[in-house]
């Protein structure tokens, strides 16, 4: 089975966010208010052969582990779609 | 109230995505198989006051409009946190 993932990889807490600074002041000056906590990190969505979808989440969390995430400096996140 | 709101924006379908292929050769080469259809794009976390869950994540989608994403290039979805 195929198997449709997201993933989301964001700066670990108490990391500086220059990125998510940026965007925080620039929503402030387009009028945007009650904004904060803005963190910029990225997305990726892929396909994954599996037999099931704790299998297709398992072989994604090796992928973050290895190739995807900075373990010192990112979070991540998976979901897999239904 | 205060909303953690999440933004997911993924270039579209059919654009070229020259970061997803990267990253999906680098994962064949690491030995993962079964893996296609890698789409790369940013992920962004935020906090937003508002009165209701659909007044944070309307607000949201007003910021992806107007900054956070390219409506030429890319899509975006929002999820509001309970």
């Amino acid at each position: 089975m195929t198997f449709r993932v997201h993933v989301r990889i964001i700066p670990r807490p108490g990391l500086l966010d220059p990125q998510g600074q940026a965007v925080e002041h620039a929503l402030g000056s387009l009028g945007f208010t009650g904004v904060g906590s803005v963190r910029v990190g990225k997305a990726i969505e892929l396909q994954v052969e599996a037999v099931s979808a704790a299998e297709a989440e398992d072989a994604v969390r090796r992928m973050c582990d290895k190739l995807l995430a900075n373990p010192v400096t990112e979070d991540y996140e998976i979901e897999v779609e239904g």
